[in-house]
């Protein structure tokens, strides 16, 4: 897990002419999606950031730091190495960039990364408890609860390491960081802020459930066939 | 209530000329009432669907699995036959289609169905609390309490069934099926659509009633005068 | 408080030539605020309506029963006698309509009233329990805590006199009708308006100070000095 | 602290021709700012009101008094001097004025103020309680807990003065005036915005947080750290 095994493939000289075009593809997509983010109410101001990891090569396109929803045009993606190197761009990555970049080297399956404050969710991160699994939609999406990662301080590489320990260690898509909020994961980023959408949702639920007494665990054996069904089955 | 019995009047060789008009129609209408989840914040993601029974046929039109709400056009609509099966349509139909296809089996009455994970009726669901009457607008709705229906697995007739015997005991149209959410019906599309809004907003009325204390119950004789006026009375 | 010693000044011909004008302006203004309504989440579906009366004449425009927000122009709207009786319009009035009458009819000062559901505002009303003033802003607005009324049924003028008896005991211009939800007055119907959409403000915001703990109460000589100023003081 | 020291710098002539450009951009800008307001759900009608420091100047842009937010143009704004006196403008300045100015005379490094009545931080101030600091972006925004204020009637400079006390006692850059509101403060008019976004956010995710149980607290050192790294090196 050393930050040196991804750093020989940086790409310190911009982005190669060959991933041009997928390149362009990537920051068109990751700025669409981060309009979904304060449309879903998962972020307000500048927080939170998606990225996409770009096939076939050790970058990644990601959002710019402290820079406003409105402005989000493809154009203000940056691309980054995967030790969070800025490749090309005109502003400096998100903060968050190291933790998305150990994620990538890390999780080689992985092709988008999400993090948000979302409300809900962050108020199960704060109490450090996780969700308990009650809904057939929890079951769908994320087999069974959603995990708490440990309490780490932004600025070296604790809080990728406690992203990727604790999603190992679950089936969930999604993990609660101690009094920061949630990080999520997926094959593609559309994936990982499908599961942001769908985590903020449960984590809303599940919260109202109780509030006002004890949600009806659901079996493991009915959770673990509603999500080899979801998995397999759902969708086009 | 076996699924043979409807099975028999099915259109494998697609939509009969002479019903064309009317699934078209149908197609729009029930492409312009699935906008009305997300507006009204039933839904997130691709969660949720909407279906219209063909009048005269053993036919619905419904929502495609897993395709986005800013891509519902009425062209992207399905067919299906009462048995679930796709009849017209480029896609798959909701995976909750086998539900929806049950109630039009055995609810010879009902021209609509909807299902959503709405937020606060889903965790009267996960509590498996039915939510009492304590509304005149409740009343007026729904006639007394929201009743819960079983626990159910999707992938067979489990779903429908449950629908299918809570509602005919209940003078509700909508039912909390257990650790899944609701489904309401109607005699068209947009009154079970009109119910699915109408129960989120008593299912949050009385959840915030009950965070501070316990709501006056209603008399039933009271109960009854509401709905009795409200079916017969209210609307142009 | 008979209905028959306002029934005597009715416009069994519709509306007067000399009145067309002030009316078609009202038409406009009573459309333009019910747009308030969905915009300030104090509604969903065709629920909730506001009138405002014609000046100088026993009239009001109200609401049509039954529409939907999108459908709400200035030509849809119709003029009640303060019977209730339709004067002009092609649709039913609102199935308010006798509550607003008999406001108009008791309280020759007010010149607009607002009915909703609001979900905060509705919760304490299931309660039974008044808001108590625990904000400057109440304070300001309302001049002390907002009562409850009696629970009362539609079809004749209970609510009517529900809201006028609750209303002439306090300086509130917001009702919780019990188990049903708010009835607010004005001198115009934005100024009902306007309060139908602070009463659901602070009807949340003291819901969830309430959540957490007990609100720091207000001396009376404090809100009597805030609602003095305010009444006189602010705006242009 | 007296009125008088700063009342010897008023403009009685209206804005000299050397600050135009400058004054008509601060308008501009201040009324797109209040836009956010409703935009991030903290005000409701009129409530709320932002202002902006005119720098060299003796001079503030701030909103008119119960304008609707629909109405603020920049040509609507209006510019007082330091003891809150219209210097120019056709309405009343917003009836928060004086607090507003009382800041800018006492806290020269401020360029920016904000007050809103948003919903969970109100909360917190009804019951007179500071915020907790359990979150990493409280740590990163605010560098601790949000204080509360005294309670203060408008009319004089208590309210100022009680926003001043308690924020220079304080990391935060925001204040819970008792039974009031918050108040927000920053280098721009854009930061106060900034902080009044964010404390409602970290407002609401706390209040959800301590529904369910008790937040984990967060190390004085660890907030030290968060603080001092998200105060030099955020953002471009």
């Amino acid at each position: 897990m050393s930050q040196t095994t991804a750093a020989s493939s940086t790409a310190p000289d911009g982005v190669p002419d060959e991933l041009r075009a997928v390149v362009d593809r990537l920051k068109t997509e990751v700025a669409a999606l981060h309009a979904e983010l304060p449309r879903n109410a998962l972020v307000v101001w500048t927080a939170g950031n998606v990225s996409a990891r770009v096939p076939g090569a050790d970058l990644m396109v990601i959002k710019p730091s402290g820079v406003s929803y409105d402005d989000l045009t493809p154009e203000a993606m940056v691309v980054c190495d995967l030790d969070g190197t800025l490749v090309e761009g005109d502003r400096k990555p998100s903060s968050d960039t190291a933790a998305h970049a150990y994620v990538y080297r890390h999780m080689p399956e992985i092709g988008g990364v999400v993090h948000t404050h979302s409300d809900y969710a962050t108020a199960w991160s704060a109490r450090r408890e996780p969700i308990p699994c009650v809904l057939t939609m929890m079951a769908d999406e994320f087999g069974g609860e959603i995990p708490v990662g440990p309490f780490a301080l932004i600025g070296d590489d604790s809080i990728g390491q406690g992203i990727v320990e604790t999603l190992r260690a679950s089936r969930s898509r999604a993990v609660l960081m101690a009094n920061h909020g949630p990080f999520t994961i997926g094959a593609s980023a559309r994936e990982a802020v499908k599961a942001a959408v769908m985590l903020e949702d449960v984590a809303r639920t599940v919260h109202f459930a109780r509030q006002l007494g004890t949600p009806v665990p659901m079996e493991q054996a009915d959770i673990d066939r509603l999500y080899d069904r979801y998995q397999n089955v759902y969708g086009q």
